[in-house]
């Protein structure tokens, strides 16, 4: 296992993708859900191996739970493959057309990215969300997982491999770096001669690695300090939902709320309610001095690395602030740029939200909750970016794509 | 001058500009004109001592006349200002919008990257094309120019601040890096907290550098090894006239061609005729052993070396190849993904080439020095990306903004 020579035959084999037909992608797709359906056997028992191995290294039960492929996640995967083989195959179409005066016409048509290097951690079923995506953008890809899913990646990939060979696929796009050995990371950002882009999904420890070893662009997915500022033309019943939603309905992802803002002339009618119903629901809260003020028994101080933290937890850090200007800059200041939320019925303060929140995706009277490839109908995602260029939020398939120039002449030469 | 606070300084102020409107940043783009208009004099005293200075050093005379701000150059950054003004502004446009089934709206909204960081070598004008366009997309602007342009850097900085000034575009959006110590470009591009992007343009160690250390998404622009493929179905005359406009107009940019492929089954009816217009330009060829042939004494040999040469000069390498595919495989393994254009009158081949070359740009039957912002109508560029990721090619306007999502709710929450 060289990792030099895993990308350069997917360097290779890349250009040889622009040509494969929509329909033979689509039955290697296909094809990949029938055998992972077939052999979900072999795939349990490998997995079984990570588990067991997992189990005797002392994982947490949260890593542990990751590693595991039951029914439902085996039947998740075959679900994205399905769901991967209906969207529309983003290569090739013309994006805008135009001619010049001298005759030319110039055209902006999407292909793939060429070589797509994805690191990961430890969910397995990773292995095929991103194979899936890259198959049907005609991207090679790179595979590297966590060590603790070995098996269960190799199985998957392998899975994978199979289908693309009897569809006429070719196999050598998929590439698995089946190694546990995690110094392959850093040799393997060096290799901007064969590889395009980097995606590492995983903690801030892997990512802060990557962006900083990486000669390669790396797409970053980096936390999600999400909030929701209740403004002081909130529908409070809007308000209450929408926060409670944004905190408890699944606390442990990126587009989860971690601080909410309420305008201080709103608080009082606002805040006892509030604190009602996180209470109910075991949320811990952490507030500034005037947010303490309405429950100091309850709610802890906030200190001031609160504000920049991601929770992932049934932990809530709350502010009261004066304006709405206020609002927009502790967001932009202490925010991860991903998803934030208003509730306000008055248009121009919503309007002045959506524009100056400086974040991936801006809500006007909605959950943070929806940030989201499938939610937001992309279809599978990549990741959600946090980055400012290439793409903003949810990473779908057209993402896994970028244009390039093609003119139609005849003849002409510059002047 | 402490790059840091620099980078903080401009990082606070971009918040501020997606409220700028379109009109206080048009009105600056006049008023810099008009200034830049008003003050020649003082701009042609200030550029006369980088002059003195890199004359004293021994600068080649390239470097001299890149340096130099003559009439004709101030002119030509009156130009820009005047054009980057009549653009259309890209920030707040909205390029799609769709309905969930819950009745959330979603939309991708075009907003600026944030703090744009441009670390450039000695041509001066790039100081204002560069800043106007960011000017012009709400972009914070660092501007890290060659030490040799110090002087002349320093005076078009302070009138585009001046003219910022008086129209009421935040100045300290245009942030100056007044040092000729080279050390503060690897402190520059670790600051990713206040950057967000990177755009190195000069020589390719420059870039290389950049590129390695920086932990800041970086857009680079590497040289341009560009071919013209002659098709065994190509028009004679076109394939004439190409060939020599793409290589002898002007060698000394990236878009000139640096390899011309010829089909064995045209080269007879080809060669004689190209060879003898090249002779008459002055042309150095270095052939292939099949190349060599049609004029031993005149074309030298290539060695491998030369496949991957940028010459930036009347040298040009000629290799003769079998087939389509073979011109296409050279392109891909010895190209640098920039400008490749093929000479043909077959449909089909025209269009493989379009869809597998893997170039920023793919022409048929035109002159691939027509790779440029201005010539495709975009406007003034900030430098030709031969990255994979976020633009290909010619960088305008609308490349210096991203789409962010804006959801439109009414109290929905996620189930």
């Amino acid at each position: 296992m060289e990792i030099r020579k895993i990308a350069e035959a997917a360097k290779k084999v890349s250009y040889k993708l622009t040509s494969i037909s929509t329909d033979v992608k689509n039955r290697t797709l296909l094809k990949s859900a029938e055998l992972i359906d077939a052999k979900r056997d072999i795939i349990k028992t490998e997995n079984e191996k990570d588990l067991k191995a997992a189990e005797e290294k002392g994982l947490s039960r949260a890593m542990i739970d990751r590693l595991l492929l039951n029914e439902k996640r085996i039947k998740g995967m075959i679900n994205v493959l399905h769901d991967v083989a209906k969207m529309e195959d983003p290569v090739g179409s013309v994006i805008k057309m135009w001619k010049r005066p001298n005759g030319i016409k110039i055209g902006k048509m999407r292909v793939p990215l060429g070589v797509v290097g994805i690191i990961y951690e430890s969910r397995p079923n990773v292995t095929v969300e991103a194979a899936s995506l890259c198959i049907k953008s005609s991207n090679a890809i790179i595979l590297k997982g966590g060590k603790e899913a070995i098996n269960s990646n190799r199985i998957l990939v392998n899975i994978l491999k199979e289908a693309a060979e009897s569809e006429g696929f070719p196999p050598e796009a998929i590439q698995f770096v089946d190694t546990t050995d995690r110094s392959v990371v850093k040799e393997m950002v060096q290799l901007d001669q064969f590889i395009d882009v980097i995606i590492p999904r995983g903690g801030e420890g892997l990512i802060r690695f990557v962006a900083e070893n990486s000669r390669i662009p790396v797409i970053k997915h980096y936390k999600g300090v999400c909030h929701v500022f209740v403004d002081k033309f909130a529908d409070l019943e809007k308000a209450w939902n929408i926060c409670f939603n944004a905190k408890v309905q699944r606390p442990g992802v990126c587009n989860a709320m971690e601080t909410m803002l309420v305008h201080s002339e709103i608080a009082d009618g606002f805040m006892p309610e509030m604190i009602d119903r996180f209470k109910k629901a075991g949320v811990e809260l952490r507030g500034c001095k005037r947010a303490r003020a309405y429950d100091p028994e309850y709610i802890k101080e906030a200190t001031e690395e609160d504000w920049y933290t991601e929770y992932l937890d049934l932990i809530l850090a709350v502010r009261i602030v004066d304006s709405l200007e206020e609002a927009i800059e502790h967001i932009n200041t202490y925010g991860s740029h991903h998803s934030d939320a208003i509730v306000t019925e008055n248009y121009t303060n919503g309007m002045k939200f959506l524009n100056d929140v400086d974040s991936a995706a801006v809500y006007i009277n909605a959950s943070t909750r929806f940030t989201d490839g499938n939610v937001f109908g992309l279809g599978a995602e990549m990741g959600i970016s946090t980055d400012k260029i290439h793409v903003r939020g949810p990473m779908g398939l057209e993402d896994l794509t970028i244009p390039k120039y093609i003119i139609f002449g005849d003849g002409q030469i510059r002047e």
